[in-house]
């Protein structure tokens, strides 16, 4: 195996290391935030750190760069408290990873690519329109990162929309049958096929199955 | 599309409520955490919350439940420091997903399955043998969610381990040729083949490609 230690991985050159400590973790949610202005301009952008937290009450996290960038989906949160986590499927994936480059705020990157917005009941902030599986939250808490200045974004969440093929009887969204995609680092995309579901485990009774 | 809003999932029977919004955030990571009690007992248990924090410094986070249920890793690692994160590939899935099972904390779960340990360098936790990718990390910080009494655990990653053939020249780790899983929900598994990476994105400037 290739072995790295602490020393060599703050010795390697900024652009490895972002690729190698980025792609170590393991597979990636691959989201598209939607936000909207106080002033009215709508914002959609690539999140690869949406994370779940809790199911009762329905908590989900994602994580955010420190302050110093320019950061819409940030500043839209803050001020208006609402926002959408729409997945990001096979037919959007160019579109989805172009959101990554960095438009100034006057600009809705929903203009500069083939992404479409939709507003459903009355939620304040933008659905992307062909995502199987839409998610419309509320900011709850934030906590900054003291080791780096990151900031983990929690919201509840609101309201959900699934396409109806991918609910299963039990609750499973098998997000498969949506062609949703995962991220491998920066900038690798997978669309998975479910391969099995397991079943809940019990310990095993030591060399019996007779107690 | 099937919608919920939060009155509904509220009042959704709870494993029906666990199923869709453990499945509703998308595609999770899969790893193994290593620990070693004071004793010198191993426990390996089963993560699909590891995510990235930064890069420089180095640092990777987790998601543990509240402090109500008997936690071996969350001791270990607050007693110890030292904590392993092994990715879950094809071979060890069953075994792997079995390490959910309840064990008592004077149960090895290496002896209750086929995973194997292994102590590499000085390292005080054990890694899991096969596991194409093995971090070493050591307890940072930690951050407990108002919201749910939920626990982000923070380390900073001290060695590396990749097998040879999944590491690019770019520093990328191509999770798809270790044949590493992805998590859909609870109980979901994939192994995701690498589609595409994409390419670093600038904004188009709209009208024309000549400004």
């Amino acid at each position: 195996m290739v072995f790295f230690n602490k020393k060599q991985i703050e010795d390697l050159h900024h652009l490895y290391r972002a690729n190698l400590i980025n792609s170590c973790s393991g597979y990636k949610s691959a989201n598209l935030i939607g936000t909207r202005s106080a002033e009215g301009i709508s914002n959609v952008a690539i999140f690869s750190s949406v994370m779940h937290l809790g199911s009762d009450p329905a908590l989900l996290g994602f994580i955010l760069r420190p302050a110093t960038v320019i950061r819409n989906t940030y500043d839209n949160i803050k001020k208006t408290k609402y926002y959408t986590i729409n997945h990001i499927h096979q037919e959007i994936l160019a579109d989805a990873h172009h959101t990554s480059a960095k438009y100034d705020q006057e600009i809705s990157e929903f203009d500069m690519t083939d992404l479409s917005e939709i507003f459903l009941e009355d939620f304040f902030a933008p659905f992307v329109n062909r995502a199987p599986v839409k998610i419309g939250l509320k900011f709850l808490e934030e906590y900054v990162i003291n080791a780096n200045q990151t900031i983990l974004v929690i919201g509840e969440i609101h309201n959900i929309y699934i396409d109806k093929e991918l609910l299963e009887v039990d609750g499973f969204v098998n997000l498969s049958k949506g062609r949703i995609a995962s991220i491998n680092g920066l900038d690798g995309y997978s669309i998975p096929e479910l391969k099995v579901r397991m079943e809940y485990q019990l310990p095993k009774i030591s060399g019996s199955l007779i107690p």
